[in-house]
């Protein structure tokens, strides 16, 4: 929930899917934060007060107290092990045995290495470069070539998730949602709003996979806005 | 150590920097392994007997009995949880740290989103394509790109290695290196064997970091190739 005065800050524009994915680990654990907006039209990213949070210049960075940390995949991890030691949200990572953390890394480095490169130009060209006003006309060329990667990572999750509920799978306690799962949030939720969704709906255990994703309660609290449709 | 009828298997041919990465984790645990080569020239990663190993086709793969993992930095931190619980090697993840263990995150991820986009380039067109016979030449605007890119990374890990010896920082037993370091062999030992070299060299903290890490027992026991001169 974000709230005034919280004890963590999140610096970034909830429109970025890099900042989404913090923030529904955020609300996953039920964790009060700030969102803080760095203005990226102006290049406020490249700035000397942000680059003392990021070195890199890219958002999101995140404020737990005396802690600075950035890369939305280590702000993720921190929030669910934090809050899940203080009994807030479910046991994400696993880390309380081997095996189980073990297959939410390897989901979670496929969403990172497989997933996203294969989904990300998809999303700029049909859906942020049109929404932040940029007037290049979209690169078919480049789209089709993602599309092309996605269908083929997609295969590989419809065999997964026929096996398993969710990604990082496991037995009896370890079957639910894990970070893995999580982390797709963000490009995922810009897909569905292209024509490119089909390649989701097309694949009856990935689109399902996807149904339970967005019906968690932090898709309804984010406040981003909605892509043009 | 690499020995006949270990218990763990390493899939893949130690020239890739991806299976580089898990041959260092292991060294640096103590652990027994077995490397089985993977005919990368033949397209034996596309067959069904290693997609079955990793649904998208690429090295390393993991068998640790039961347990079959792929994506290089999560076989990495499964291998160095397992044995540091077990007395092998050191706590190269923190996790039992909180703090310690978001800065281990942090600069992995930084690792693989910022350090080796920015690296992988220059040693394909370097090292790589050289070294595999691929007869194209080198396309030299490819690598004048990833250098600039690089030659910006590096400015930021100048900055934060003059402050820390080890990227993940840290105070009293938490000071060493963790693997956000070690996850840089790879690309990095290639890296050293082109004039591009003289972007760590260049920078005094970088290279002496580099000079550690490149000191390490791992490297000298490391059974890839040496790249051409």
């Amino acid at each position: 929930m974000a709230v005034a005065g919280a004890v963590v800050k999140v610096y970034g524009s909830a429109v970025s899917p890099f900042v989404a994915t913090v923030l529904v680990c955020l609300e996953e654990a039920g964790a009060a934060y700030e969102l803080v907006p760095v203005d990226m039209a102006a290049r406020e990213n490249t700035a000397p007060h942000h680059l003392a949070r990021n070195p890199f210049g890219k958002i999101p960075a995140f404020e737990d107290g005396e802690l600075m940390l950035f890369e939305s995949r280590a702000i993720s991890r921190h929030v669910l092990r934090k809050h899940y030691k203080n009994g807030g949200g479910g046991d994400l990572l696993r880390e309380g045995d081997p095996e189980g953390a073990a297959m939410v890394d390897v989901w979670l480095e496929v969403e990172a290495h497989q997933y996203e490169p294969a989904v990300a130009e998809i999303v700029r060209h049909c859906v942020i470069l049109p929404m932040i006003g940029a007037g290049a006309a979209r690169d078919q060329l480049v789209v089709d070539a993602s599309a092309g990667k996605l269908r083929a990572v997609l295969a590989a999750y419809e065999a997964r998730l026929r096996e398993h509920e969710y990604l990082a799978g496991g037995d009896g306690d370890d079957a639910g949602v894990s970070l893995a799962d999580l982390a797709h949030f963000g490009f995922t939720h810009y897909l569905m709003a292209t024509e490119y969704a089909a390649l989701v709906e097309e694949r009856p255990a990935v689109a399902a996979w996807w149904r339970r994703i967005a019906a968690r309660p932090v898709a309804a609290l984010m406040s981003w806005p909605p892509p043009p449709s």
